[in-house]
């Protein structure tokens, strides 16, 4: 792949417009009684005439045989090379609550646990306390203080919360707290490298202050910290690509990852016709537009393969309502595949179509994974899609002289 | 590609088993007259029914245009990246004559070869010598002593043999003394680097108590050092990959492969069907098996079209004894293409197919050069191969949050 600062270089603003719809977790496996796929199943005329006028194919997200998590698979799709960009699971996280975060937070997934009068883990979970009552302890610890830094504890689910701490020089290279089994004590927050000595600190005077302030709300007595990690602070679209991003979707992490790449992320209904009415009265105001189809993949993660046929069908029944818009490029795909045969994330290539006036048409009639195997894209890797789609808009110059 | 580091962080140790079926040399070129390769002329129903079965590609050993030795053709297999792992002439030379290298060993190819009164070289092969003189030289030769290192003289064949070198601080980062041509003296051992001094010194040494040796030994009466290179210290693949691996080959080369990264080798006969009796008898004790057949390469290197032809067919009609056995994936491929019509190994890119319950079957019913380069796993680079192995076996976690 080409990295982002030579698209950067090559990168030049025009009044083209670029959609990319994502149908996450599009990518199926067969029903082994139809031999069939979901999208194969799916009766989908439009997305099948769009494959017909664009060129098609498969992209790996991550690389051959590599299942992606939500957060590798999209910015895969926004151009960026995943060992270089990583975004960890606290900062997601708080994404997925639709938090706020800043360039320089660190951020953790959090869980209640119940510890014994000696401090052992007896169970890591607090016997999954319910969420009303984690909201409430969450409160609680908003008493803490701690020096110099500024704290969000932050309610999830159940015994899950989250701990967004901010200020200066802060780092998300330190270990987790959280032993992985029970019958432990929670360990110490322990710096990886110098440069996080102080969090460290700071995750354990929050700790401690913690457990005083729970000692009387068995079986939520005590805190576990996973997946410390900064907010990643990574290049922004407008400035790699000189474009003015919006994103549509309706799940709070996605619009999450599309803050982090510098999308404006635009308020929406839950459906996908309500994507497309914000689609559509936002037209005139940026040049790139991601929208979000989740429950592609919810469907398939649940293993319903009816269900996720009848998403695709659904919306293949809205996609003449976009096109009115006229794009000058298209783009169609997913995230990572989410095959309902296999209840969860795969490793499968994603179909992918780009549709614009100069993108060479080939051969493929159909959107489905074997049509697209055989497309004029042939397989390539998630993160050419946003350079192919750059250049199908006329918006990349030469490379070189 | 995704790197071991990687790799090793994302793979988990399941139940499930992986067989790797290896055909030396399997991609051919057409025959002129007929227009089919050796693979599309064998008679090979069973491979095709896996075939239709499974999910095919092509695969390129190092890169397009490249044609790979044994060594890169099977380590990219293994999924090793070609540019961070060498294994030099001189292993490979001490692997092939079924030596036990060691960790930290330098080992070497050699040359008998003659020199005049002057020292100056008049045949570089010492009229190739028979390898019975050859090993009665090599005995003698075992006389020679140096301090701090142990040292192996291995006869190869004819004037060919292999010297090992066991010792602290060695490196194989050593020039040839080899000139390459007559009328030149034998060059000094000169070290690349400053920790390979040492060994340039031992080798030098070597070579001056072996040439007092010779003298009496005309046409064989001085020796060259060509290949001089170090054990490579691979990654194992218990490591990497969670496997318990095994390796069934009848060529000592292989074998040597095998060890390198880490796989236990099987004793077994000289025939596929030998080979496949080991699978079955070892079938409960491992959970990756790489199974190796040479005759499609020997045959090829021969330039026998039709004996490559029938190697192929042969070897399919052994191959419902394996898939009795039920792994849960099993790869096809080839470490590289060696066709008749070129007497050598190629620069194509081999055939591969992957069948296992998750692998997206494609459209390809025949297992053959065509047929693949419209499969659905598109033309993977080999090292992709490992990787998609450990998918369709379930044994690789997803990548990022």
């Amino acid at each position: 792949m080409i990295n982002l600062e030579i698209l950067k270089q090559l990168s030049v603003k025009t009044p083209s417009k670029i959609v990319m719809l994502v149908f996450d977790g599009l990518g199926g496996l067969p029903d082994p009684e139809t031999g069939k796929t979901e999208l194969e199943t799916a009766s989908t005329p439009n997305l099948d005439r769009l494959a017909a006028e664009g060129v098609c194919g498969l992209a790996n997200p991550v690389s051959p045989g590599i299942t992606p998590g939500s957060a590798p698979g999209h910015l895969s799709l926004f151009g960026y090379d995943l060992t270089q960009y990583i975004v960890g699971r606290g900062v997601l996280e708080a994404l997925g609550i639709d938090f706020e975060l800043a360039e320089g937070d660190v951020a953790a997934r959090c869980n209640f646990c119940t510890v014994d009068e000696n401090g052992v883990i007896t169970d890591r979970r607090a016997g999954r306390i319910a969420s009303e009552k984690s909201a409430e302890l969450c409160k609680r610890l908003r008493q803490i203080t701690i020096e110099g830094v500024e704290i969000f504890v932050l309610p999830v689910r159940e015994h899950r919360f989250a701990v967004v701490f901010r200020g200066s020089e802060l780092s998300g290279n330190v270990e987790d707290t959280d032993p992985q089994q029970a019958g432990l004590m929670p360990k110490k927050a322990v710096p990886r490298s110098g440069d996080a000595e102080r969090t460290a600190e700071i995750i354990n005077e929050f700790t401690t202050k913690a457990k005083s302030l729970l000692t009387d709300s068995v079986p939520a007595n005590m805190v576990l910290f996973r997946g410390i990690s900064q907010h990643p602070n990574l290049p922004q679209m407008s400035d790699t690509f000189k474009l003015n991003p919006a994103a549509i979707a309706t799940y709070p992490m996605y619009r999450g990852l599309a803050k982090l790449v510098g999308m404006e992320v635009l308020a929406t209904g839950a459906t996908f016709a309500d994507e497309l009415s914000t689609l559509s009265s936002h037209w005139d105001n940026h040049d790139f537009f991601y929208v979000h189809i989740k429950q592609t993949d919810s469907s398939g993660e649940d293993g319903d393969f009816q269900r996720k046929v009848r998403v695709i069908a659904d919306a293949d029944q809205l996609l003449p309502q976009l096109m009115e818009l006229i794009p000058d490029v298209l783009v169609v795909s997913a995230d990572h595949s989410t095959p309902a045969v296999l209840k969860g994330h795969s490793w499968h290539p994603v179909p992918a179509l780009i549709r614009s006036r100069y993108c060479r048409v080939d051969e493929v009639k159909e959107f489905s994974e074997k049509a697209c195997a055989a497309g004029g894209l042939s397989t390539i890797s998630s993160t050419d899609i946003m350079p192919l789609a750059m250049a199908n808009a006329l918006k990349l110059n030469r490379f070189g002289a």
